[in-house]
C-alpha cells in the first residue's frame, strides 16, 4: 500500500501545512514570500523548505522568494485537491463530532457529504451543517453522492464491516482511527491516524533529550 | 527543536504501533514472533521491522522470531514509557474529551491526571473519571500533581496563551492541535498534530497512483 517511487511520505505530509499557511499569506494579501519567513512562520527550516519544494520543480525566483498564489495553486494540483474530494465519516462519537466540525477540511477543499452512526439518540442529530444518518443507509448515500473518501471513527470490533461497507460502496481511499490493521483490496488506499504516536515521540525527547537543550 | 542525531523521525513513530501490537500478542500468552507475521499484522514490510528493530541494537534470534515479552521492554525504554508521564488537556470540546477517553494512552503508560476548560457547562463534568476544573487553575494543579506534558485542545486563537501557561507551570513537552506554531522556550518539545494530514495523503494518493494499482 505504499508508493515505491518519487516523493517521500515526510515531503507529502509538509506540503497541506506549506498549502495552509500559504492560504492565510494570501488571504492577507501578501504576494511574495521567502522561505525563510515562511520557515519561520511553520518552524521548519528554509532549507527544508527549498528542498522540499523543488521535489516538485523549480519553484520561487532566487533572492526574492515565492509567489505565494501560484505557489498556492501548484501545491493544490501535486496534492489533488483541486478535485473536491466528497467524504462520509463513520462513526459520530467525540472524535467523529470533531472532525465532522474540523474547519481545515473545507479549507482544503474537502467537502463533508455524509454522517453515519448506529446509535438513535445520534441518528438525526445536526452536526456541522449535515445531519447524521443511520449507518444501515450509508452504501446508499456513499453512492448516492458520489463518496470517494470514508473516515473511520468507530470502535475498533466494527472497524472491518464499516470499512467492507464502504469498498463496497465505491469507496477509494480510507482515513482510519481505529488501531487494527484494515483488510481492503489492492487498490484502495488507507491511511491509518494514531493518536498516540505525538505523545510516544514526546516521551521520546523528554527521555533521551531532555537535559541536553543543545541537541535539539 | 529537532534531533541531529540518531534515529529517524520515521523510525520512532513506527515504534508504539508495534509496541501496541506486541502487548497485544503478550496478553494472547504469544511469546516469539517472527518479523514476517509482526509485519502481516502491521502491514508493515518485515525488512522495515527489522531494520527499524536493528536501530537500537541487534533484538531477536535468526531464524526465530523476537521474543515478545522482552522487546516489549526494550520498547518501553526506548520511548521512555517506564516514566509513565502524567498528562493534562486542556480544551474539553469533542476533540478533548474523545482524548480523555482515548484507552491507549492508558495503555502506553500515560496517565491523565487534569482535563482543563473555560466553559462552564463543561467545568465540573466527569470526563473518563477525570472532573474537569477551570482552566484558571490549571498551572495550580499542574504543579501539584507534576504534570509533564500538556495536550492543546483549544481554539488556535488561545493556544498560545495556554501553552504559555503550560510552559511557566513547568510542563515540559506539549502535543498540540492548534493550527499554528506554538513561541515555546527551545528546552520545550512540542509536537503539532494536523488532522487534516491524513485526508492530504489520500488525496494524493487517489490523485497520483489511483490508476496504477500495481504501483503501491
Amino acid at each position: 500500500m505504499r508508493h515505491k517511487k518519487g516523493i517521500s511520505d515526510a515531503v507529502i505530509e509538509r506540503l497541506p501545512l506549506y498549502y495552509r499557511d500559504l492560504l492565510l499569506l494570501r488571504d492577507a494579501g501578501i504576494d511574495i514570500i521567502s522561505s525563510e519567513r515562511l520557515g519561520e512562520r511553520l518552524g521548519i527550516t528554509p532549507e527544508q523548505i527549498r528542498k522540499d519544494l523543488t521535489c516538485f520543480g523549480a519553484f520561487g525566483k532566487k533572492g526574492v522568494g515565492y509567489y505565494v498564489s501560484e505557489l498556492c495553486q501548484q501545491i493544490v494540483e501535486i496534492i489533488g485537491l483541486q478535485q473536491h474530494w466528497k467524504i462520509g465519516i463513520a462513526g459520530i462519537g467525540h472524535l467523529g463530532w470533531a472532525l465532522a466540525n474540523y474547519k481545515t477540511f473545507e479549507r482544503l477543499g474537502f467537502r463533508t457529504m455524509g454522517l453515519f452512526d448506529v446509535d438513535h439518540r445520534i441518528i438525526g442529530q445536526n452536526v456541522g451543517g449535515i445531519t447524521v444518518t443511520s449507518s444501515v443507509d450509508m452504501g446508499k448515500i456513499i453512492r448516492e453522492q458520489q463518496i470517494q473518501i470514508g473516515i473511520i471513527t468507530t470502535p475498533a470490533s466494527v472497524a472491518q464491516q464499516v470499512a467492507d461497507d464502504m469498498v463496497a460502496a465505491g469507496i477509494k481511499g480510507i482515513l482510519t482511527f481505529a488501531p487494527l490493521r484494515l483488510n481492503v483490496p489492492n487498490n484502495i488506499f488507507v491511511f491509518r491516524e494514531d493518536l498516540s504516536i505525538g505523545l510516544s515521540r514526546i516521551s521520546y525527547y523528554l527521555t533521551n533529550y531532555s537535559d541536553k537543550t543543545d541537541t535539539f
